[in-house]
């Protein structure tokens, strides 16, 4: 096991970046996830599809880190240039591996499309370099073992990209450091990041094995715990105790500890668990709730219908909010949101009713302060009102709008089962 | 007017993008803006803080580049480093700049945050300098002249860095390249980039000033005009023909030629300059086309209230789809969107009502098959129903959806604008 961690260095190919065509969200994904590997990266570069500027790039990485990352350039054009040049870095010729070749005809045939001659560069590979299956799509990747040091290629489109680094690289980096790097997320809400880094500093300051790092996302942060050891099972060992104290010390603001589930899918599978309905009523994030719930496979499970009830005509007419609440409270009021929650019988019976009202921006004044937004949650008949102050330009507001919801939404639920559990009366 | 394009590079500073905590947007944002001034870009590298990385870095990139655009490291703390090490490399001092430290101050009674000493770090600037005014923070901007280069430090937060390099940079840039570089996008829907490009192939082969360039976009493509001239009105004069020749080509299929306003911009702008009010009926978008709509300012307007029909209950009792229809065409078929988009009694009146449902997957089958979308739009009666097949994971599907909701309802708006004008019966 090295205790001096490797250097990872990622080169992302492609004119389209440096046109600012697409954003490089390869690099970010590929940063994550050596960070969660226990490995450093220095550097990350952009280069475009120019042979010199590649081989510059490439071999400047090479110089100054022990894995090079390259991602992009692997296809069949012309203009993939970036296998090639990472060969003659390396100096290694390219030989056609059977294997790879059988696989892009494979793929071609299945999808119906006409196979053609330039695919067969797809398959060329440095020899005595180690081929990546590509479960994706045509260009398998390459890890080019070159003196002490490392050089992988994978393909530059992010849904063949992930899942070949989780399935082969990942397997890779683990052999190289003879130790296995494994990580577990836990998600917080309710707490800021500086609050949750104060609530656990004394952990931070004492980390060597497993590490703990926290990432702040809009209305979560995400607390990793990394440990290495010389097997899964033991690294494991390592993380438990911490996570185990996590949990003590944040509680109910955990709402997961599994690294693919979000929030809303948290929130799906609490209402699909407790076998409860939700129902949204939005107004100023205009269906951005639904819609992130929604996107959760299996959402219909738990969300029958959703009201976008802009104007105050559609929040008296379709959820039934009170004309003398909105004159004498304003559209924007807790009163308006608790009587958006109530509920209304034109629509599916639910459980669960969330309301959210406010100023999104980008206006702002003393009668309407963008970024003063009311949810409310029904749950069962017991409804819970809050106050938020949110910052930023419309859109940040409108999304602030909408976790909140979902972390008010899973807190009032939480509530209500243990209110049914402790056998408290509910109303 | 120089011949040889100037060559920039991108030099991100800052730690959090190298631990994947960010996606590197301003890299992106600052690579558009540049190939839109007709200069080019050959490499972006992110660098974490650390002194001598950044200082390598940004040698590096002043050796190989006429211009260094830095971003990041601005800030109060002991970690901003950036302006520190860019005036060493340069070799120049660092003095006071009243004028920043004024504004500082200013910036943080206007907040009413206490000032802080550690501030007056960022009112030091190198000698000889020209100091960016930030409209939007307390970090002044920089550029460096050195020999016959120039080093461009910006702020690292989004809402500072950008309009101070439209404000700042882009003149001195047109100065610097003893030219104005303008350019003007034209937005097109409707037809892909490739049979875009297909369309004005003869004028991209004859490109010289002004040079023609295709982007695509989910759903859009965006063609970006770009003239280089001795003035603005010059520049503009080269860019008016083309344009036109694209309106020509193009037709109503292109809904913007200016930059700033969005696809949804656009449809919200054409309902309210039609006096149209529209609802949206959403199932497996699930309020995200409404979303879309809502975070136009000034969507209030012209939207009143959607629905999120997710159920096949919700969509007979809130939309009013009747029960044989979903039994005999299933809930995702033309027949169900069409009747989605009849509109019902329970809200405000709307004019426009577009209704979108489909399969978004992950699962998929040959009953129910995963990208399998029908979108209708009602306007004043007239129903149009379309069929789609998208492409991608559940969330591509349902953003896929959601613009050619916003497609179809501009189409359909400017139909029913072309008979009425024309005094043809829409019955």
């Amino acid at each position: 096991m090295n205790d001096e961690k490797l250097v990872v260095e990622i080169v992302c190919v492609g004119t389209e970046i440096l046109l600012g065509n697409i954003v490089n969200t390869n690099a970010a994904y590929l940063s994550e996830k050596i960070a969660g590997l226990g490995l450093s990266c220095y550097y990350q570069t952009v280069v475009g599809d120019n042979p010199n500027r590649v081989e510059d790039a490439i071999t400047t990485a090479i110089n100054r880190s022990d894995i090079v990352i390259l991602s992009g350039g692997l296809g069949p054009t012309q203009d993939d240039l970036t296998k090639e040049i990472a060969a003659k870095v390396c100096g290694k010729e390219l030989i056609l591996h059977e294997e790879s070749l059988k696989d892009i005809e494979d793929f071609f045939k299945k999808k119906g499309i006409n196979y053609t001659d330039n695919n067969v560069k797809q398959a060329m590979v440095p020899v005595d370099s180690i081929v990546l299956k590509n479960n994706n799509g045509t260009a398998p990747g390459i890890i080019i073992p070159y003196e002490n040091k490392h050089v992988v290629l994978l393909p530059g489109p992010p849904n063949e990209l992930k899942p070949m680094f989780e399935e082969s690289v990942v397997p890779y980096f683990h052999k190289l450091t003879n130790c296995v790097i494994t990580s577990q997320t836990v998600k917080v809400v309710s707490v800021g990041e500086s609050l949750a880094e104060t609530m656990i500093m004394d952990l931070i300051d004492n980390q060597t094995n497993p590490t703990i790092a926290t990432y702040a996302k809009t209305g979560e942060v995400h607390i990793r715990v990394t440990a290495s050891a010389d097997s899964e099972e033991k690294a494991r060992k390592l993380i438990k105790p911490v996570v185990k104290e996590l949990k003590v010390r944040f509680g109910n603001n955990i709402y997961s500890t599994d690294e693919n589930v979000t929030l809303e899918k948290s929130v799906v599978d609490l209402l699909a668990a407790s076998d409860l309905k939700i129902m949204t009523v939005e107004s100023c994030t205009g269906g951005m709730l639904a819609s992130r719930l929604v996107n959760v496979p299996g959402a219909s499970e738990v969300l029958k219908c959703g009201l976008v009830t802009y104007s105050n005509k559609a929040k008296r007419k379709l959820a039934g909010v009170k004309k003398t609440t909105i004159q004498k409270y304003t559209a924007v009021s807790a009163q308006t949101a608790r009587e958006m929650a109530k509920g209304t019988d034109l629509g599916p019976k639910s459980d669960v009713i969330v309301s959210i009202t406010g100023y999104a921006g980008p206006d702002s004044s003393e009668e309407e302060p963008a970024g003063l937004v009311y949810i409310a949650c029904n749950v069962c008949g017991n409804i819970t009102v809050k106050e938020f102050h949110f910052k930023g330009n419309r859109m940040k507001v409108r999304e602030s709008a909408t976790v909140n919801a979902l972390v008010l939404v899973r807190q009032c639920i939480l509530e209500y089962i243990s209110q049914m559990t402790f056998g408290e009366k509910t109303e």
